[in-house]
Parts: C-alpha cells; sequence; structure tokens
C-alpha cells in the first residue's frame, strides 16, 4: 500500500553541524510514508552531524549539491536544525534562493530549531507565526516575524517546532501537511 | 614595567562552542599588558572550545559565573566567537544584562565573529556600525546596526571584526581602546 506521500519529493537542506536526529528522524517520517527525500547541501561528499551541537555523531552522504537543483523539483522543504548547520546554510545564496522560491510558491515548509535562520534570511518570516529555539526568537523578531512558544506551528504552509523533544509531533504534522501539498500554503 | 592595561580587569564572556583562537589570542593580549581577565561563564567548572565550531578543542575553567558579576566591576569586555558559544550566551539574562550595562556605562567592547548576537539580544547595536562574520549580518542590520566588510571596526567604543584571521589587527585594537578606558565610548 502507498503510503501517504508517495511520488512526492521533498528537500532536505542542511550541512555540517546539523543536529542529528533533526536530520534522522523527520527524513525517517517522509520516506516511511513513501516519499523520496534528498540531502542537499553547500558542498558535495558527507556532512558531519552532531550531537547537542558540539558531540561529533554521524556522517551522512549529500545527494545533491543546492547548486544543482532547482525548487521547481520539490513538493516540500524540510530544515533541520543543529546551530552550526543553520548558521552555515544562511550564507549560501542557493540555498537562500531556494528557500525563498520554495515559499513563494507556497509549497509546504517544516523548520525546527535552528532552522528559521535560512527563513531571516530569505525575509519570508514577515508577517508569518512561527516557533523555534529560543535563542533566534529576536532574530526572527527583528525579521518581522511573530514568534510563540509551542510544540508545533502551523503557519501558512510554514510548520515549525522548537527542539528536538518536539520531534513526535512535529513529524506528524509535517507529514500532513507534506500529504496536503502546495494547497497548504494557501489555506494557512 | 606595567603594562598598559595594568590595574584593569576585562570579563571574557564565553561557554561550550567557543572558538579556541577568539578566547585565548585576545587574552593573551590583555593580559600581557597587565589586565587581569576572568572567564564569566553561564554555569561553573569548564567549557569546551573548538576549532572551526565543530571540532572539540581544549576545555578551559571557568572564573566566574555570569550570575554572580556586576558590570561595575569591569573596565571592559571581550565576547569571542564561536557559533555554539555566542547562540547559547545570548538565552542568559544575566549575560545580557552584563552586556547591556557595560554598553550603558560607555566602557569598551571587543566582539569578534558570531560574538555581536550578545549586542542584538541586548538590542545596543541600533544606531552603531560594526562588523561580524557574514553569517549573522541580516540579524544585525535587523536589529537596527550598521554593517561593514572590515578587519577592525571601532565606533562608540565597541571594536569588532569578522573573523579569526583577523586576530592580530583585533587584538591591538583592543589593547589601545581598552587603554583608553571609559572615555573610548564617548569619544567615538
Amino acid at each position: 500500500m502507498a503510503g501517504r506521500l508517495a511520488g512526492k519529493r521533498i528537500a532536505i537542506i542542511a550541512t555540517d553541524g546539523v543536529e542529528q536526529a533533526e536530520l534522522t528522524e523527520p527524513r525517517k517520517a517522509v520516506t516511511d510514508e513513501g516519499a523520496v527525500a534528498d540531502l542537499i547541501s553547500v558542498s558535495g561528499g558527507s556532512i558531519q552531524a552532531m550531537n547537542g551541537d558540539i558531540h561529533p555523531a554521524d556522517t551522512f552522504e549529500v545527494d545533491k549539491l543546492a547548486s544543482a537543483v532547482q525548487a521547481q523539483d520539490y513538493d516540500a522543504l524540510l530544515l533541520p536544525g543543529g546551530t552550526v548547520s543553520a548558521d552555515r546554510l544562511r550564507m549560501d545564496e542557493d540555498v537562500v534562493a531556494f528557500v525563498r522560491q520554495i515559499v513563494a510558491t507556497g509549497k509546504p515548509v517544516g523548520v525546527i530549531c535552528h532552522g528559521p535562520w535560512a527563513l531571516v534570511e530569505a525575509d519570508v518570516v514577515r508577517g508569518r507565526t512561527l516557533t523555534s529555539y529560543p535563542s533566534i526568537r529576536t532574530d526572527i523578531t527583528n525579521a518581522g516575524g511573530t514568534v510563540v512558544d509551542e510544540e508545533v506551528v502551523i503557519d501558512q504552509g510554514i510548520v515549525s517546532s522548537r527542539n528536538p523533544d518536539d520531534l513526535p509531533a512535529f513529524c506528524a504534522t509535517i507529514v500532513e501537511e507534506f500529504a496536503k501539498g502546495q494547497d497548504a500554503g494557501a489555506i494557512g
């Protein structure tokens, strides 16, 4: 029996410093439902994941380069956290352009922990409500977004959560929103 | 012969994830000139420094807790980078209050790399010009600051640099500004 995300292609964007559980658990959630998930990064080879930001964990093979993908080839976007990964991604012009295009076309986004920095850099939090890791809430607010402290928030196609403890609720919600597809952005 | 910073007490605020060279080199620069430098952190024991953000380096003993120090007891403030350290510091109310008080009293500040996030959190970059690591420039701009891309910038008592490559110029400049003392803030 096909999963709820059969036929969908999900872009997961991360680099060195990604928080391991925030990469592996959402990826498993969407692939278990039949989606194809590509790990997209800013350079080839593999990326170094971390536990708790400072303890090196496993490495993960990069599927595609950000410079070689188009938003039109994906149905949804997943932005894991990890302070260093999220910090580095926002400096990559291809990543920021990809994020901006996904949001502009109303495709659903799942973002957790420090992941929203890429949204800040793409200037797409303005007028939206989301949650995040506490450290970056001032940055989101200063970028025109509204921040709330909840386990999972859905607003205009963007699903957000705060930290790894929220992963069960986050994973369940991204599956639902990604299954709705592009309309999710329009129906809020 | 007494150094140029003899009799001065410098607060260095950092936590796990501090970029090692950005802690050790400025600390050596100010103590070589006769200052006493306290490593202040958000919890006791020692902190884990990193090289290049994701490679664990040495540990450093914490001298004082942020909750137990007063800005009035220090002559200047040094904020090293390291993505994870800078990210964590801004969540600590004692750190943010300390930073705000140092700036409000016109005492000189040296800040490098990701260090300015604490200044963003304390809302003291508004109307000031500084430089930083590229990833956080949008956050500084959104907080009302002006960002330039220079090796070292001095504005209203705040000395800023971009990354570890700038350390020679940064260290020389903080010694000069810290030697001028509280007036540095007033004379710009």
